[in-house]
């Protein structure tokens, strides 16, 4: 039995990815550019065995079986066998073995330490996951990432660290549609997320469903060129220029919103609480002159809140003012509210500073608005994990912890 | 001491206004069609006197006394002077009585009967009763309508009765810019509006700095054309085509809506009960495989809803169901929660059908989530009434009530 296991990022996007030109191959309209979240607090793991012995393929989530045919799994799987194919024509040596393992059946676990379908980019890292441990496994080389976006189109940029570029590409076949990577995470070591996880009902429509509804029924999905928006941001990046970094992320966060709002039937992912946080924004930018922070919002409620890290207590002691949380959750030392790095002194619960508060005419929220926050900062992409992180035993069968 | 008083109704936009090319003259962006409401339940009231014996003009608002140096009521005032001088010119007989009169002093005072400032529209009904009772004062001639826009753009539209279209027009002095009936409140006698007065915080911005706000930063605002849009709900309104209605209105307030996310910073006038209704709206005429009832929103969370007099006590019910008011407010028969027109039998708390409710996944909201419903279906333009409604005494003074 051969066997590996991996871990992968979520990134979140900055220019967002809403529409697809081609459906199967799933090519996007437009390109798209994220900063991928450190593995430490926020990852997928996913370990695949392949064997002889087995008699069928077959999948576990988060420790449940789930069904093998789901085409994008599958889609992602072939799509690796042909490349490793492809890979033995023109390799010497354990070639012979390694076609052999091509036809072994293979076992996969996979999971996430996070909420999965919460608008957290659950399958991007899922997929890149899966991806990058089918590579390892089967000895492919080259770009993974057009593997990796017949998963999850925003998954392929999970196959980088830092802040990546998704090209939408030109070619019919998508061979051009790849991620690359724009920076390293060390390029910008001062940038932080917050991720505030809000409460509320789940989403009723999933991203794919919505994004296809959007294409076929948004004046505003057809009409608008975002090609200035992403060179700006790019250029940003590589200039580390957070004010511009800050206002396209807000504009094109609120892009995609809009466009939601501009299908038929509307598509609502923001709640009350997410308009909450977004004017909560505005008005601490306002007073500052210019961004300190800025939000993003994938397909679903939570936000994501981009800042440099000199202005973290600033903006988490006014995010503890205005949307507190319960008191129960915060009144042990081993919080589950709190989540990802520590912020030196507890400073979570110090006060925000009384002049930044009388710039803001917000009334604070009732408490519990907020499920909780995960702090985090940019990482890199998969990585091969020890065999003490396997989630299959030796029999090729999940270990129940 | 000359006396008059008047009443104009309230109008909701099925192609909303969202936006001025001449910030002065008031001219819009676009064509835009609304219907009028029945002046029975929702009005404007108005009462000008002039006299030589008053030594300054004043105006009072819903019974408190208010600047008259408003710049918008001084173009309505200043406006009508200069149209009644005009037609001086061109009179006979009494012409100097009037001239003189011109010159006098005016004291104004106006009420409503709903909601000021919550995206009611109740600028519009003020406007348009400002200016309908000046051109009885002052006896003006001719179209109204584009001395009423400069006080609110689409006060306009409240200077007919049924169904109404404003021009946007063409010329730069706004001279072509008014507002036409396209068909009497008696052409389309099934048309009903239940209007759903929705919970929540007053709203963060005005429509006024609101629509500003996006013509200088929405693209969305920028690109979208809505000539097609405007000619196919004039159609659909001549041919009492209400699919075709309903879908047009729910798309045209979805196109507002989604321009306003699109506005930087964003500006949000839905709340999470005004997103449950359109979710609601969608189901229920998913289920009929047709559109039974058509939402619309203005720059407030309150819900307009259009539907046929045949569908009222079916939407009726499912309102109550979903969105239950506190048992408080229905317990007494002279409810204050039910405003407009009776249903027969007192339908307003009969359950909804059973496999209308089973096609419709919502879990119904708690208690409260709207503060009352008021049921009202089209009517006509302003009126005067007679001098028992006067809101001015003989000295030209508010009434106390």
């Amino acid at each position: 039995m051969e066997i590996v296991t991996c871990k992968a990022p979520v990134n979140i996007a900055a220019i967002k990815y809403w529409g697809k030109r081609d459906e199967t191959l799933i090519l996007p309209l437009n390109d798209s550019i994220s900063v991928t979240i450190n593995t430490n607090f926020m990852r997928a793991k996913t370990t695949i065995a392949a064997s002889p012995h087995f008699k069928n393929d077959r999948i576990w989530l988060n420790g449940r079986e789930e069904d093998f045919t789901n085409p994008r799994l599958m889609a992602c799987v072939n799509e690796s066998k042909y490349r490793q194919h492809s890979n033995i024509k023109s390799m010497q040596g354990n070639a012979i073995i390694i076609e052999k393992a091509a036809n072994w059946k293979i076992h996969i676990a996979s999971e996430n330490n996070f909420p999965t379908a919460a608008g957290l980019a659950s399958s991007a890292a899922g997929y890149a996951c899966l991806v990058y441990a089918l590579s390892r496994l089967m000895g492919i080389d080259g770009d993974l990432s057009s593997i990796a976006r017949k998963g999850s189109g925003s998954a392929c940029r999970s196959m980088h660290g830092g802040f990546v570029m998704w090209k939408m590409g030109k070619e019919k076949d998508g061979s051009d549609s790849v991620a690359e990577q724009i920076a390293p995470s060390s390029h910008w070591k001062e940038m932080r997320m917050l991720i505030l996880i809000v409460n509320g009902c789940k989403k009723t429509i999933g991203s794919s469903a919505g994004m296809e509804r959007s294409v076929k029924t948004s004046d505003f999905l057809k009409n608008f060129q975002l090609d200035q928006r992403v060179s700006a941001l790019r250029k940003a990046i590589l200039n580390k220029d957070f004010v511009t970094f800050a206002e396209i992320t807000m504009k094109d966060s609120n892009r995609l919103h809009s466009i939601c709002l501009d299908t038929y039937p509307p598509i609502q992912y923001l709640n009350d609480t997410s308009h909450y946080i977004i004017q909560l924004v505005h008005f601490l930018n306002d007073h500052f002159g210019k961004p300190k922070v800025a939000y993003s919002y994938d397909a679903g409620p939570n936000a994501c809140l981009f800042l440099l890290e000199e202005n973290v207590s600033l903006v988490l002691s006014l995010v503890n003012h205005y949307l507190p949380p319960l008191l129960a959750e915060t009144n042990t030392v081993e919080s589950s509210y709190f989540k990802g790095y520590k912020v030196e002194g507890g400073l979570e619960r110090s006060p925000p500073p009384p002049d930044v508060l009388k710039a803001i005419p917000l009334t604070p929220l009732a408490p519990g608005a907020l499920k909780g926050i995960i702090y985090v900062d940019v990482g890199d992409g998969p990585q091969i994990l020890g065999k003490e992180e396997h989630l299959l035993d030796d029999n090729g069968l999940p270990i129940t912890s």
